[in-house]
């Protein structure tokens, strides 16, 4: 049984949001139309990262696993670099970089996920569709916030 | 081929070097008589994010290998974990947590990885070493340096 296993990767993950927490910077920022409410980002992720760790657990006994698991391995690591960079390190456009690089990675593993076990890629259906809000979200926090400075290092 | 895949990750998990960076608070710490010299830290690394993502790559078509997957990724997420928490946030003792349930999952995917292919287990032994090294230095920064201050949020 693995699933406490790529429990401890997602928990690392999201450690970074209690570590690396918004605060007055972020409150402060120029936000688009669509920035969904605070309360639905620790619920959105708490979802993401049971269902994601659920789906590997189904594929990761399966023969030819072996790229669902490296793409699953790839995504973890991603998302544990994003939060320090934009909210600790607040780098907009780095935070982006890593965001879409994040974006697709989560695309290739749920089309990889699919193909071995149809509800194990429909389980990271979510993810997906809330990288897309995320990922727009860093582009226009990015875009209309032009003269905020970053902290001394 | 999935080593670009392991790679993609590793380069993650590196990339917090580069963006969290040591500076002049790390060079104020007292450090124990064994801290390795400044260059041996990138070079370490580099040895040894090439040499687990070759070692995953070489394990990740066996039957069997979900297990060594599975603590691969955490692994990879627990090591991106780590810098930003030390040298962004500065938190030592939030560090020797994260650097010690690192040490053991390195620590249970060298088991795992051995029983699979023994060259594969091999190749991760220079990252438990390093661990060993580098979780003995962030016990004694820690204890050494015990007034050091936080930076503001």
């Amino acid at each position: 049984m693995l699933f406490p296993i790529f429990l401890l990767a997602s928990v690392a993950a999201a450690a970074t949001g209690v570590i690396f927490k918004p605060g007055a910077w972020y409150d402060g920022l120029r936000k688009p139309g669509f920035t969904p409410p605070k309360w639905a980002f620790p619920v959105a992720w708490t979802i993401i990262y049971l269902l994601s760790a659920a789906a590997a657990t189904r594929v990761a006994g399966l023969p030819g696993a072996g790229a669902a698991l490296a793409l699953w391995a790839a995504q973890i690591a991603l998302n544990t670099l994003w939060t320090p960079v934009f909210f600790g390190a607040r780098r907009m456009a780095l935070g982006m970089a890593i965001i879409t690089t994040l974006l697709v990675t989560v695309a290739a593993m749920t089309v990889s996920f699919w193909s071995l076990d149809r509800v194990a890629g429909a389980m990271l259906l979510p993810y997906l569709a809330w990288l897309c809000v995320a990922s727009g979200l860093n582009w226009r926090i990015w875009r209309d916030n032009p003269a905020v400075p970053r902290p001394a290092a």
